[in-house]
């Protein structure tokens, strides 16, 4: 008898995202004609940039004309985009070789397929609260996890203490879903942590493009990274690729464990597991990486900005503390009146149709936090900052009466 | 210190189609102005369908709008494309539930990923030859193999033996490299097996497509096999996808292994490990499924055929016994005199400048046979077959001479 794989069978019931699409679709049964405000989900609700959609049409069109067209691909990416994006750090003063750039599908399928470089035996620190697929995949894998509680105490920005001990660390900085992001001599200290230890780090900077103080945008800023990081990166929220699909990872080639070199290891697991990215999507992504590309995402990414500002303003009005909002696209509350997150998610899709995320979602340190997400559309944004307003004023207004 | 996957440093040095790269470019670089041949790696030649390049020219029109764009999309596919493969299934008798189909991005990422429903225990039976990365994925597993061989007194067709001992099932039918195709009976056959031992088949179906005769296209004709298998498929020989990716599987609602679903595993696999496949490849894969669409790509298979028979009548020309070219696109010949695989290749590429692929590696009892794909060029393989005829005339007549 095939004996299936166990694990699964220690995954909690339910993921997050499914159980807000469980509740929202329950609402909308009960009123067919209410509009929600979604700032829920971290999805992107503007298009792709004029550039990219003309290289992906022109990328069409070759796929139509004998003589232009494209089969399989290079399983680690074309050549030219993997140049583009390590020329794209050259200027931000990482120097990469192109074989050290894997053209991925985007950060979660990478997340998921790259623990296949890791012994089952190594055990994992999650710093939380987290992305919730940090710790499903895990789980799937057998591994043994290590949560790395954090909160209002260290701004959500856990350091390396006295014992830790694991193998693999998941950093996620600008973080979701606490919007914090650490800086050059904090995530030097995980360096350092790791190069001790023999860790390795997994990088998660999907966010990095909404950084605007001087933080790193990359881990390969930091000396020591190229000995002990994979900096997996998405188009997703820096270019709005959520539905069309396209990522980066960084594997530096001196990266080895007990003398395997992970570099090598993953051109085998592409070249094996995969016949690469498709084509027409690799040309759309080349267009973010141009002058022209670069100017038109980061149009979009000034009106999720803004919409950031006109939520941080209302929280500020109420007085409620929050982190994030200025170098993530997460704003990370907390719970009025130390309701429970769940609890506050309900209030606030019933009494005024706002969508947002319990924190209790990201790992039991973040109960009591709400994150909301600033993609959405800036009108139903600023309506749902006025609502927002009015709810928690008139809430606190109720609880000081009662 | 981290351990890394050591099943890695058990892979076999090269890939085989990596070393057919690297002994062409040698070539090349010796020989400049030479021409090539190419009916090695089964790559198509023909561009896509008109109905598919319209529908992606729709789909990226839609991600450059607002109110058109798509963020996210359903981790196990499209709705609609799900309904629209299950609906193609019916047409053919098989019928399916859509939640039973998983869009993917392409067979081989799926042949890959899909292992994590495995315990690392199980045993896998590979019949060979084999496509390559079938062992290769297993060994990153560390999965014990059973290899399968089979040769022309079973026409490449390997039937379950008393006393085979396994938990997992490779079967690809038609047949890569050999081109052979299981029939009704001979499917049956294996899936009385499977259900007997409590196995599952993983059933490579990419060359469905191709198959003339009156033969099974979908292991699911046969009754029996919804307790037992899974279905992988991909549009990458059926509409030429292999350089724009997409493809499908089928996974039975009542396939269960201890007490575990593994349709439902799967669709925990995929809303945790990703995000979903690029809305516009999903639209350019509904067209595929439209009369139009079917009926385009249906006429670049016939180009293809007329490839095969081109190769096929060289072969009987010369008196070569050769399997596969009806219901595949491969021709699997005999090497002539007994010479070993690699040695044909470097006889064609030096004396022809015809690339094939050598049978050694598709697994041991492949030695002594050697690939055509016919996905090439029409010319190029008109005067491929020309030059074949001449070079095995004068090698049959050198070697009586001799």
């Amino acid at each position: 008898m095939l004996k299936p794989n166990l694990c699964y069978a220690s995954l909690k019931d339910s993921y997050l995202f499914f159980h807000i699409a469980q509740k929202t679709r329950a609402y909308l049964e009960a009123h067919p004609d209410a509009h929600l405000y979604r700032m829920g989900i971290g999805d992107v609700s503007l298009p792709l940039a004029p550039a990219v959609i003309r290289a992906l049409h022109a990328a069409v069109d070759d796929q139509g004309e004998k003589g232009r067209f494209h089969g399989y691909m290079p399983e680690c990416g074309m050549p030219s985009l993997r140049e583009t994006i390590a020329a794209h750090y050259g200027r931000r003063g990482v120097f990469l070789s192109p074989d050290e750039v894997f053209v991925s599908s985007g950060a979660s399928d990478e997340l998921g397929d790259i623990l296949d470089l890791f012994d089952r035996s190594s055990r994992a620190v999650i710093m939380e609260p987290a992305y919730p697929a940090y710790v499903d995949a895990n789980t799937m894998a057998g591994r043994e996890i290590v949560h790395l509680p954090s909160g209002p105490e260290n701004q959500f920005l856990p350091l390396p203490e006295e014992g830790l001990d694991a193998d693999l660390i998941y950093l996620c900085s600008p973080n979701n879903p606490t919007g914090s992001a650490y800086n050059r001599q904090q995530l030097g200290q995980w360096i350092d942590w790791a190069n001790r230890r023999g860790a390795v780090i997994l990088f998660d900077a999907a966010y990095e493009a909404f950084i605007e103080e001087d933080l790193p945008h990359s881990i390969f800023e930091i000396p020591g990274a190229r000995s002990c990081a994979i900096e997996i990166c998405s188009l997703s929220k820096t270019a709005g690729f959520t539905g069309t699909r396209l990522g980066y990872t960084v594997i530096p080639k001196e990266l080895e464990r007990c003398g395997m070199n992970l570099n090598a290891m993953w051109v085998r697991n592409r070249t094996t597991k995969t016949n690469g990215v498709s084509y027409i999507l690799q040309q759309g992504g080349t267009a973010v990486f141009t002058d022209e590309g670069q100017r038109q995402i980061h149009e979009n990414i000034r009106v999720y900005k803004e919409n950031a500002r006109v939520l941080m303003k209302a929280l500020d009005a109420v007085g409620i503390r929050y982190w994030g909002g200025h170098n993530a696209p997460y704003i990370w509350m907390e719970c009025p009146r130390g309701i429970g997150s769940w609890e506050f998610f309900d209030l606030l899709l019933n009494e005024i149709q706002v969508i947002g995320t319990p924190g209790a979602g990201f790992g039991a340190c973040g109960e009591g936090f709400f994150r909301f997400s600033t993609f959405g559309d800036p009108a139903d944004t600023r309506e749902a900052a006025d609502r927002l307003i009015r709810l928690l004023q008139r809430e606190a207004g109720g609880s000081s009466a009662s």
